[in-house]
């Protein structure tokens, strides 16, 4: 792993034009990017967290297209053959948009997610949690149902998810009782949950514990990692050489890697500031 | 209050050149902008909540100075006679550059807070509550200590605050647990405590029961408020007519009226959107 945070400094072009762009709102999309590291080992890989501006939950589906837009462009001009939106929010308001723009495969979170618990279920009814802008987008609904539209979706935004998993809180007695607290509407009857932000995977225990264990935990990262396998052929590339991995992020880089070490499981450094905004 | 809102359609010029402008990164600020409209209602006040890059609290120094010059800037565009910089964080690390860069006054919520908190302390010690980047940036211990220095001043981030009161969850039982979290640390032997984030106001039920009625809770908004008017020469100027008030935001302004209601204590609407970022 040290080699492959390193290369970038022995040569930056051997990236350019094979890696695979990943791109999110913050931190959040070092979830996926750890689980399509584990599965494509060989891969290179290109992060932008748009730090300057996170969160995207929150924010109107016309600000989140345009940010969108703007990262994958940054991307773009980097020379990247393939495009993760590693964000919920922005899979669920802008991936037509960017599929649209680019002439590169764009895969979401959304589909790989909605696809793995329509093919799990077996009461027919699942849960879906996200931040405010996934949910009203209905997206996962709208994904779920096209698989499968006897299935019942439910779901919920659980808007302090976010911080109490940036804050190191996740296993918090507070995280239990907010658990607790937006799980209650939705929880009767479902018997998978879909992760429907990628900060969500750090909650697991927290959520395992006031679900159940008869409640399946659909983790998007996971999912998503599979459908780039998929996309790329399907073979597994793990060869002779490790990737590399390159970090980009729109705010200076410290909160990023102070807190993105705890999403990625291991140091995160050698992050670089870009601005995407003009 | 009604024909506060209104003038704005009856006549867009009899603002300018005399408005008192009022900026912060998203809706907390309504907090400052309602006191100041208490204070006083014969001003015509322009607000501006930057909600496409809302929060500012995990934001680096550098990136909130950026956006505070924007938010002056745009302000300044206007006409107005004074800026109010209602949000700590940016008041925390913008305040000088702003100053420096525009020629009218430039009031933020930090010195009105630390002043008051400063002259009512008997026991000499303190608590300031905040975001990470308030925190981090020590300003209210500073402000504090130039008033005394000999006061101890000790200081906690909270950053599960703001989304609690974005919520609605600012009485809610999460809200209590993860204020009794944040405020063991520094409850210990003081007889006051700041509330060094506009969005704060909304927790002072909550405050009061986990850290009793003896403790003051100081409020920047009203303290600032004071500042304003002291700044314009401390009269009472309630005069026969209401000030007019006019609303801009980054992002589209559904979420601002919505949430924002909570926040000013009244329905909010005719919010305008700008762009800030080019």
């Amino acid at each position: 792993m040290y080699d492959r945070l390193n290369c970038w400094f022995q040569g930056i072009d051997r990236v350019s034009g094979e890696a695979i762009g990943i791109f999110d709102s913050g931190v959040g999309g070092l979830t996926v990017l750890k689980e399509i590291s584990r599965l494509l080992p060989a891969e290179d890989l290109v992060y932008l967290g748009d730090t300057a501006r996170v969160p995207y939950g929150t924010k109107s589906p016309e600000t989140v297209c345009q940010y969108a837009r703007q990262a994958g462009g940054f991307l773009t001009g980097l020379g990247v053959k393939m495009l993760v939106v590693a964000c919920n929010t922005a899979s669920a308001v802008a991936l037509e948009v960017l599929k649209e723009e680019f002439d590169f495969p764009v895969v979401g979170v959304i589909e790989p997610g909605a696809a793995a618990v329509a093919g799990r279920t077996r009461l027919g009814r699942v849960g879906v949690i996200g931040t405010e802008g996934t949910v009203k987008s209905d997206a996962y609904a709208r994904a779920i149902k096209a698989h499968d539209d006897t299935i019942d979706v439910v779901s919920a935004a659980c808007p302090l998810f976010v911080p109490l998993a940036e804050e190191g809180w996740a296993d918090h007695r507070v995280a239990h009782l907010a658990a607790e607290e937006y799980l209650k509407p939705i929880s009767a009857g479902i018997d998978a949950l879909v992760l429907g932000c990628t900060h969500y995977p750090l909650l697991k225990n927290t959520l395992h514990r006031v679900l159940g264990d008869e409640v399946m935990l659909v983790d998007s990262a996971e999912e998503t990692a599979r459908a780039v396998r998929q996309a790329l052929g399907g073979a597994d590339n793990s060869g002779e050489r490790d990737g590399c991995t390159r970090f980009y992020v729109t705010d200076v880089p410290t909160r990023f890697e102070r807190v993105g070490s705890a999403f990625l499981g291991r140091r995160l450094e050698d992050v670089h500031q870009v601005s995407l905004s003009c």
